[in-house]
Order: structure tokens, then sequence, then C-alpha cells
């Protein structure tokens, strides 16, 4: 190969690329490369040909068919481009399927599911020609402000690595090979700014945000990683072999391939100033391991002529190229036929329809229910339905959503899929009742000018519905997504004051909140005792209240408050089908659901200095704790029993009887915590080590078990090494991390 | 020496320790042992023995004197007591002078006064028989969210280094040793909660933490140091001999003695669960370089049980013990004659005055003004006195001034001081006003019912002035100071609606902020354009606006509003001199006057994308910039020049033009400021490296001269090595740190 020849294959092209603000600063980062030129020695990556405009997958598909073919035949080497797309939320293509966000995801603690939703995407991606997809998202959430908070799937590692790879397992099954993103540190950025650098000692980034991206490699055996575009204690990810080759390739024996965030690896001058200019930002890049450069021939363009003047070395840029061709042969593009072109697929199959459904519905966490819900359908209910989010398809999805990320830009073009908003749902659901709808105010700004209508109608109804929240988009267009950061975590615009002007009106008030981020919401709540030693006190908090007095007493608060994080296509008749009682709600909160931006940021993974003390004014508790979320029954926790000890490295197994108490069917979300009481660090006061999924008629009990590897206990010591250490651990379940309704404690030996 | 006589070396002990919250957790952590059991083998340190109740100085002192010959007379090896006292404003004693808070010293931009200051503190702890003082707090400010910000002397670590050395030097001038505190990373605690975990790597506490504490090691030659109560990535700073030990003794040379905050050796096992208990805690603490705990004996109380049974080496013991030895004899304590006290001794002498007189003049920042400062005092002006500081004596002070300290808790003792309100002082000032005065509202709490009576002052009035901000305390008393951090940066209570409601009457109004903390104020300032490339646009940010139209235009502000941190005793009347104009304004900020709470953290030491940038909807730019402060006068910075290269490791010459603009005498601070254009990590938009107070009358100009060492712009690299790097550094002059009023450039050359 040419050194040409080597450098085409680290780049990418991206084919329709305009100036809709697709990707950060793809405005002004537009190549001035033409296409012919670019590909004239052939190509590493095509970026994002269906995800970028509006286009008829079909047709495009014959144009890739013939692109490919024209590479094959008309360059020297004859390699075909390696096509990656955007499949966050499912494949980011006009008419394709749009799953959960990832914090709905998280929200489901269902990893089966997400594998089964992995696999739907990856076939369609296959069937289109696409090969790699910019998916998961493994960043930990650090801070609810960071506006692409909806990107990620949750704040314990342990969730978002179990998910995350349950996706990878499922992308990867169909050939399409996953990308996890964005190694490492993103979601730590300081004050949840967007690209601002990274305040975090390396034993927090081995010890929270490493793992997720550890067990996808190991476990899930991930072909690609893309980098983080932070600095992480001033090394910009990029430029830093620690992460990218020594901890990823050395460590964990990663053998894939590396691809630079769009831009990133420019960022490294633009942005960072570690780099003169492109060529030394380049060679910063390939020498600490970032394979190909992402999305079009920008930095590495400079490659070839570096190794020819002798500031690159060559086996540096060989290193890369043999990954790449590497991943081109197990794709099988090395031989691949693109005499025939797709000539029909259905992107939004019913198959892929009912899976969307069915992970909204496991998603939904309902965070108070004074018992209005489920709704009482018989006798022809009115009901009013207000809010902006009421009738809005798109406050069902992320800012990675076709629809969101790019039909935004070309409004006269339809979804291209069926969308019915929570309103449609409601009316399908519950076809004997009168609805009306009023959408009462926007998502942004401070027009309060429907708040009468909203009043009104809300009076004159039984109950009011009010869908409130968030609108994703990207770089200043929406609320929540890429850019989209805050520095207050109230419902944007007015939607708090409409919610508080519709429940003065006496009419029971169900609050749904169709949000990318946890917002405060402590205000429509009622309050919670903190659950820090709170056994007895859990029925109280983790059941409906009782009716009469105690109800008429909350009439200044929400009768209920429901919390979907962006629910896909489906998320609309999924709610609607919680709200009537048709699906029981199961999901439980990924996140802590905060009480203010000033105290950010949180989580729920804080040493005992980390959360209320006797020595700070300020009390950082949420309004809602990490794994909460209420049902339609109750379930009890009992007996948990463990092994007495356990060797360092081996697994234990635990169990406990849980019993669905109440009077319905329901799925609880058993979650399994652990603390480390006295280490040679400050250890977090509650860990996630285990959950599981379990449905139960009512009455019904099941003892449920868990075999935990020891490693989930693992952090890394004073010298720096990562090991488990002997020690008593204490472990509990209940009804959310900060609630020891049953505990024992285990014993690991060294 | 026995086991027993060395661990008495060891340990404080509290005499007057009563339930008071002088300390954290001070109530609960009370000691359980004897005075005379505690000292029958001698002790280490007397704690407190003036500053923990009113007692009478002199009679305290006579009381010190026979317990020192006590035990001299009653133990075996006759050692006397270290005895150690808060000194942070001041002399922590009753009657002793209460000097401006650190911030204010930041503010001044004056180290030789600080100096000063610290001479007259060391000369009156000397005097008293005090022998160390737990002062200064050196910890660069990272956010404003804590409540010790006051303690902490800015967010540059030259300015605190600079003005914290010069402290040490004044008080160990008078043979009193200076404390460095807290040995390190207390102010970058998550969310600026107090003793909250610190999220940093180990580049950011070398860079930005740790240059204060080296400088006044190497540079001020202190003798003691205090370890921080926080972890930092998981290791309590107080069980981390890398800092303890490697850095300060092995690094810098220091061969003092550490001594533990109070009760921070339990809390390795209380707090941070990194020991199994009190003896392990002990072990760690003094392995890892605590010598001496404080306040009274506690977790040490072990440490002769432990070398008897082997747990703890002797060597750890022994060294510890001969570093305090050494320190006793140091103080000329092993042969120190205790037989006459002093019989009189003025602690708040004419001296102390001016110098408190001097500081607070220095310090008081002029924020905006549109004309109405210096007050007309012509034609018997009618001036509206309102707010709840405008007559409060606590306002003036610290959290840690006696006053505000120790005597809260005894609200029947009288301040033993003069201090003169911000009212008291304009009446003396201003003897031909009419003033009237009128309360107006709390500092905290919602109560708005004052509001009327100081509308209709306001509205009889020529002009109001409304003094409003902080009540500094410990531990939930208070709105800043220990234990008081916030959530939310606006005013405390209703002070923003009082001063709204003042302004609505249409009477020009100043505002004067009397705080412990910078408070966002953005809503009473006039828009300023960024500075960011602002050469043209100063003269409109740093000039009065012209009268006329323009002022009139903004009676929706305030006129003028001045910003005083904590200005001690004399502050009342040098606010009023300020207002006056018998003194002009040239305070400057020493850290980020915010615009909220919710873009927290924030330091003006960020690199590129830690600041406003196109890839995040939130712009954490402050309300005003580090450096910022307006006069009566103008002043003009032209034709900055510099050596053209210099070597790393050397120093560079610059000087730059100074020039009395407007047509007032005045004294402006020159701020030198540079940015490491191209560096191998992300480095500072802006780093503070030289600054120097110039005085000039009207239409006078000034060459000032700076000389650098290229040491302030050494950074640790990627392989963790602090250095100077070669390369090209922009340096700027200007108003403020994103001011770039005159450039140029140097050429660091390896």
């Amino acid at each position: 190969m040419t050194l040409e020849e080597k450098q085409a294959q680290l780049v990418g092209f991206w084919v329709d690329q305009g100036d809709e603000l697709v990707a950060p600063m793809a405005g002004e980062k537009k190549t001035s490369t033409r296409y012919e030129d670019a590909t004239a020695h052939g190509i590493g990556h095509l970026t994002r040909v269906y995800g970028t405009r509006p286009v008829d997958p079909i047709e495009r598909a014959q144009w890739l068919w013939g692109e490919q073919a024209r590479l094959q035949r008309e360059t020297r080497l004859g390699i075909p481009a390696l096509v990656h797309e955007e499949c966050l939320t499912g494949l980011a293509a006009w008419q394709a399927a749009t799953f959960p966000t990832p914090l709905a995801w998280g929200a489901s603690f269902d990893p089966e599911l997400v594998e089964e939703v992995g696999r739907a995407i990856g076939s369609s991606m296959r069937t289109l020609g696409i090969h790699q997809g910019l998916a998961p998202v493994l960043d930990v959430v650090r801070d609810p402000r960071w506006g692409r908070v909806d990107e990620c799937i949750a704040e314990d590692p342990l969730l978002v690595g179990t998910v995350g790879t349950a996706y990878v397992r499922g992308l990867q099954s169909e050939g399409v090979h996953a990308t996890l993103k964005h190694f490492v540190g993103y979601s730590a950025s300081t004050a949840g700014r967007n690209h601002a650098p990274v305040h975090a000692g390396r034993r927090e980034i081995e010890d929270v945000l490493l793992p997720p991206f550890e067990m996808a490699v190991r476990e899930g055996g991930v072909r690609s990683v893309m980098n983080s575009y932070t600095d992480i204690d001033g090394v910009p990810v990029a430029a830093d072999p620690y992460y990218l080759d020594e901890v990823l390739r050395g460590r964990w024996g990663f053998d894939g391939v590396v691809v630079s965030d769009y831009f990133a690896v420019d960022f490294l001058q633009s942005m960072h100033h570690v780099a003169a200019d492109s060529a030394q930002a380049a060679a910063l890049a390939i020498t600490a391991g970032i394979d190909v450069e992402l999305p079009s021939p920008d930095a590495y363009t400079t490659l070839a002529t570096q190794v020819r003047d002798g500031s690159l070395e060559q086996s540096i840029l060989d290193r890369a190229v043999g990954r790449v061709l590497t991943q081109k042969e197990e794709l099988g593009l090395l031989d691949a036929d693109f005499t025939v072109a797709p000539a029909a697929i259905e992107l939004d199959s019913p198959e892929h329809r009912a899976l969307a459904r069915r992970l909204a519905e496991e998603s939904i966490v309902l965070l108070s229910n004074d018992g209005v819900l489920p709704l009482d359908a018989s006798g022809a209910p009115r009901i009013a339905v207000i809010g902006p989010n009421a009738d809005s398809a798109e406050a069902l999805m992320g800012c990675y959503s076709f629809v969101n990320h790019v039909l935004a830009h070309h409004p006269e073009v339809p979804a291209g899929i069926a969308l019915p908003s929570v309103l449609d749902g409601l009316r399908a659901e519950l076809p004997a009742a009168t609805i009306t709808h009023v959408v009462g105010g926007e998502v942004e700004g401070e027009d309060r000018s429907g708040f009468p209508a909203a009043v009104t109608a809300a009076g004159e109804a039984d109950v009011a519905i009010v869908v409130v929240g968030d609108r994703a988009g990207l770089f200043g267009r929406g609320t929540v997504g890429e850019g989209n950061d805050v520095d207050s975590l109230e419902l944007p615009g007015v939607q708090r004051a409409l919610v508080e002007a519709v429940v003065a009106t006496g009419t029971p008030v169900v609050v749904v909140a169709l949000t990318g981020r946890p917002y405060a919401l402590d205000w429509a709540l009622p309050h919670r005792e903190s659950g820090a030693g709170l056994t007895a006190g859990l029925g109280s908090v983790n059941s409906p209240a009782p009716s009469g007095s105690a109800a008429t007493e909350k009439r200044s608060l929400p009768a209920a408050v429901l919390q979907a994080f962006f629910p896909g296509e489906e998320g609309g008749p999924a709610v609607a089908a919680v709200l009537s009682g048709a699906i029981a709600p199961s999901g439980r909160l990924p996140v802590s659901l905060p009480r203010s931006a000033g105290v950010q940021p949180y989580s729920y993974l804080h040493p005992a200095l980390g959360g209320r003390t006797d020595v700070s004014s300020v009390d950082p508790s949420p309004a809602r704790p990490f794994g909460f979320g209420l049902g339609y029954t109750t379930f009890t926790h009992e007996q948990l029993t463990a092994d007495a000890t356990v060797g360092a490295g081996a697994e234990f197994r635990a169990s406990v009887l849980v019993r669905n108490s109440g009077s319905r069917a329901g799925t609880d979300v058993v979650q399994l915590y652990a603390h480390d009481e006295v280490a040679s660090v400050a250890r977090p006061v509650a860990q996630l080590i285990g959950f599981q999924r379990v449905s139960l008629e009512a009455g019904a009990e099941q003892r449920v078990e868990f075999t935990v590897p020891t490693e989930r206990l693992a952090f890394t010591g004073v010298d720096g090494v990562r090991r488990v250490e002997p020690g008593r651990i204490r472990l509990w379940v209940g009804g959310a991390c900060d609630d020891e309704e049953t505990s024992t404690a285990i014993e690991i030996v060294g």
C-alpha cells in the first residue's frame, strides 16, 4: 500500500454533510475536500450515509451499493468503505423505528430486552449495508445538568455496563460492530457543560467511569471504541495513550478499532490547544491510539506527509491501518459482493414496534400516587389532557433520534413512522372516556397565555393529565440533548407554573414528565423520609397512600407523578397503558431525581461525606433516590441471606424472599446493594451489585437468587492497583439504594 | 522519655471546651479526659486558651503562666505546653483587634500591608504567651458555594501564595509560628460542601492547590502545616503520606510540625471509614505524617499502647516527638521563664486600628457607578441608610472573628472593641447630611414587613444606601462561614427584593454588600461586554458612566454597587470614607463574581473549554471577572513590553505604562496576565503572573516594571513532572483577567 492508500483508510467521508448542526461544529468544520478526491486512493469510512438527510433508504442503498462497487473497481486496492451510522435509539435513518432513549433502558433494568432491541437495530443496519453503529453510550451519569444525559443509561456503572453490553451483544449478533462511547470521562465534565474539562482523579476514572467499558470489551467483545472529547485533569483523551492504548488494549485486550469522535482530532489544536496545528494534532492522536478520524478527512490528511518527512513513525501509521483492514476483513468487506442492492426493507416492522412498546412500558417510573392511578375508567370519566408534551411526537424521542436529530432541519418531511402521542394513546386506551385536550403552554419560553384554558379544562374534568418535559435537540435547539446543558434543573419554561395552576383547581392531577434528564420535581412529590436505615418506614413510601383524608390533604400536590425518559415511538400508548392500569409501572430511577442544580454534581455513589452530613448546611440528597419507583401493587423483601465468607476474586451467592404483598400482579426490580464498611480508601455508602426483574401475581412470593462476582466490589487502592479488598461488606435489598429493607453481611477473605 | 511522655507531647488539650460549636462536631467530640490526667506526663499543646470563651486576657495570661510553671515543676521532664490559637482575622481573643477577612486581603492585592497585619497579630499573641497561630488559610477558592470562602484569600494561586506568605512572614517575625491550612484540597470539595470529597486529578492539585503552600514553605519559612479534612480522589489527606511527607518534606524541605485539623484523626474512622477504630486511625495519621493531634487527646491516646504491642513502629512515634520538641526548642519553650505574667496589654491599639482601617479601605471593590459616587456632600443631602447590615457590627467580621465565633454564644458579653457600623461611619463622615436609618429587612428569612418603611425613607431621600449581605457564623448559625454552604448564590433571604423595592422608588441607590462570599449580583449591575479580546471597549466598563441621560436610563438598576468582603473593625468608617470620596476605591475582585450557583464550580483559571463555548448552551462567565474593580478615576495601560525570549527556569522582565487618565488621584492594581498558547496539556486562558498597586495623581503616568520567574508558568506535564515548558506566552495588562488592554508575547526557550 502506498502512504496515500494507507492514509485514506484512516479517514471517513461525510457524503451528505451540509450546514445542519447534526454534529458539534458541523457547519464550521465542513470539509472542503471533494468526494472524488477523497476516495481516489480508497476510503476508510463512509459517514452517515443514511442519517444526515431524509433519504429514501432503498434508493440510498442502491446508491451505496454502486459506490462500494465503484471503490472495488476504480481504486487500486479495491477495498470497500466501512459504512457507519448513528443508532443510539434505533437506526438513524428515515422511516426507521425509534426506540426509547438509553435512560429508559436503564429505567427498565432489563438487559435482555435491550439486547433484543440491539438485535433489531443491527438487523436493519446490516441489511442496508451499514457495518458499524456509533452506540452505545457508556458514560456513567455524573451531573444531570449535562445535555447528553438522555443518551446515557444510568448513574451506576454496573447498570450501565450490563445494559450497555447487552446492547453491544444484540447489535453485534447481527454482524454490525458496536462503538463504545465516549471513552472516557465525557459525562464528568465541569458542571455538566459539554466538552468542559473533567476534574477527576485516576481512582474515580478507574472505579466509576471505566468499568462499563471494561465489561463491554471483556464480556461483550465490542469491536470499536470512540474517544471522549474532554480532557481529564488537563490531558485530552484523544491525545492520551494511557486510556486509548495502555488500559484499553494492554489491560483489557481490546483488538478492534478506535475511531475519533467527530472532529475530535482537530479539536486537539483548535479547542484544547495542545497542538500547534492540524498535523501535530494528527500525530498526537494517532500515536495515542485514535486509528480512524471521523467524520471526514481533516487532520489525518497530513499523515502521509508526516511519515515522508520523518515527523511521524511509519509503524504508527501501519498499526492503525492494520487494525482497520482487520476490521474490514472481519466484516467480510474485503471480498464483499455489491452487485445486488436490497430492493425492499421494513425498518419499522411490527416486531420493532412491539419491542419499542415493551421497553417503553418497562421503563416508565411511577414517582408518586395517592391512589388516582390506575385511572378509574368506569362511568365514562372526563379527562383533561394538558401540556406541551401531551400531543407531541417529538417529545417521545431523544436527540439522536432521526426525527429530532435530522428532520428538525426538514420540517416539510413527515416522520416516516407512526408516532402516536400520549393523547393519541389515551384516546385509544380509554374509548369510554370524554377526553378534552388543551395545550396550555409551551416547553420553552415564558408564555402563560394558555394557562386559563388549561385551568378551565381541568376544572371541568374528573382528572387532569398534564404532560410536561423536554424537547430534545442539538446545540441550542431544544431543552436537552447534545450541547443543551442547563444551569437550573427546574422544568423548562413555565411548565411548573402550568402544573401548579392546574393543581390549584382541585381536580386530581397526574403529571407525566417526558424528559431527557431528571428534573427537580420535589415540589410535585409528597415528603419522603430518607431511606437511611429506613426499614420500618418502607411501606409508607413504596405503596399507594390510603385514599380519603390523606389524599384530600395532598390536594396541593399532583395526585400522581409519572416519569418517562423519552419513551420512543410507542411511548404514547405505553404511557396511556400505564395510566389506565393495563400495564403496571415497573421502571426504577436509573439516576437520582435531584432537588436542585445548586447541589450538583451529585451521585448516589458517594462516600459518607458526599451526602447529608452534620458539617454542611447543604443537604444534597435527591428528591427521590436511585432505584426508586412505585407500582400498582407492593413488594416486600425479607430474609436476605448470603454466604458468610467469600474469597477475594471469587463469587458469592445471596438470596432474598420477594413477596407481592398487594392485590394486583406486578413486576418488581429486586436491587441488591452493598457497602464496604471499612476500606483503605473512602467507598460509597451504597453500590448496586445485582438486580433482577421479577413478576409476581398478587400474594405470590419467590426467592430471588444472586450470584455476585466479588470483582463488583473491587476498587483502586492507595497504591493505584484495582483489587478486591478483604473485609466486611454490608448487603441489603429494598425499594431504592437508601432503603435497607432486609440486610446481612459477608466477609471477603484475602 | 517514656512512651507516655512521648505520647503526651503529640496531643493538645482544650482546657475550656464546652458545648459551643466553635469547631466541627465540638459538642459531640468533647474529650472525657480530665485536664490533670492529660497533663500528668506533660502535654504537647494547650488549645485555644484565649479563644474559646470571653476571658479577660490578662487574667487568663496569669493563669497560663501559672500552668506553664506547673508543667515545668510537676512533670518529670518539665516541658511547657505549646499554646496555639486561632488568629485568622486577628487574635481570636476578647478585646483583640479584628481585621478584615482574608478575602479582603486578596481584594487589596497588597501583601506588604498584610505582612504588617500579621506582625501586629503576632505581637499580641507572643505577649500573651501564644506560640502558634492557626492561620493563614491558603486554600485556593474553587467554588463560591463553600461556606469557608471568606477565610480564603483568592481564586488565584499566585495571589493566595503572595498574600498568604506575607502574613506568615509578619506573624513569624514576632516569634509566633504560622500554620498553613488546609493542606490540601479542602476548597475543592464537591459542590462546595464542607468536608465533601475532592474530585480532582493530581495535576490540578499540583498546579493550582499546592503552589501557595509551596511558596509559604520555601519563601515564607513557615513552621507548621495543618491537614485538610477532605479526601482527594478517595484518599483522606490525613492518611496520605504523599502530600504530608513526600511533597511537603521530601520535595519542599519543610522541617516543621504537621498538626491535625480538629478531630481529623478520629474522622478517619468516623467520617471517612478508612480505619476500623481510633487506634487504626491514629496509626494511619501519624504514619502519614500528622505529628500532633488537635484539639484534645483522642485517637493518639492509643499510640503508646500500639508501640508496646508492636502494631506501630516506635520510629514513627519518635519522628513526631522529635519534631515537636524541636519546635518547642525553636520557640524558646524548653528554657522559658514563666515567673512574670504580663500585667497589661493593649490588643486593639491605635496602631492596630489604623492597620485595620487601611486594609479595609484598600479592599473595597467598586463594582458599578453611574456617577452617584462619591456622594455629593454639598447642600446637606438627605441620605436614607437601609438594610440589615447598615447598622450591624457582626456584619463587618468573618466567622473566625472572636465576636462571631465565640461571643455569639455569649450574647450578654460586649464585643470589647469598638465596632462602628457603616451607619456610624456615615454619620461621622458626613456631618452635614441628614441621615435617616431604616432596617428594612433581615439578612435571613422571608420577612418583608420592613419594606414599606424602607421605601418611604428612600422616597424622601436624595440617595439611598442599602447595606446588604451575610452574617458569618458556624454550622447553621449565619449565612456564610464554616459549615454554612449554599446551593444558591442569590443574596440570602429577601435582600434582593429589598434592594429592588428601594430602587423602584426612583431615588438613586448605592448597594453596599458586606459579604463573605461573592454573590450573584448580575441583576444589580449594568451589562458589561465580556473582556475576551476587549481592548477598545475598556473605557466603557472601567470608567464612571457619563451623568445625564445615560444615568437616568439606568434607574431600574442601583446607581452604584460596592462590594466589601467582611472589612473588620474599621470597616464601617472605611466604607463611609469610600462613599464620601475621602478614599478612592482601589480593591479588585479576588474571586469571580458569579452569575448563578447552577454553573458552579467555576474558576477564571479554566482552559478554553472551561469557559463560554459554541458547544454548550450554558455560559459560565461570571457577572464580573477576577481582577475587576472600578475607581473614582480611570487608568489606561499601554505599551506592554517584555523580554523577547527567556530561558525556562529564568526570570523575565516586563513593563507597562500606566496613566491616570481621569481627574482625581487614585490607586490602580496593575495586573499582568499570561496564556500559554500551545502546551502539552490544556492550560488556562488567563493566569495572573504579577501585580502591583500604583498610586498616581490625576494625569500622572508611571512605567511599572515586573520581574517574573518563569516558574509561575510551570505546570505538570503528561509525565507527571512539573516544569516550565518552552513555547510562546501571550502577556497582557488590563482592568481584569479578561481585559487585554495592551499585550505582547515572549518565547520561553528550552
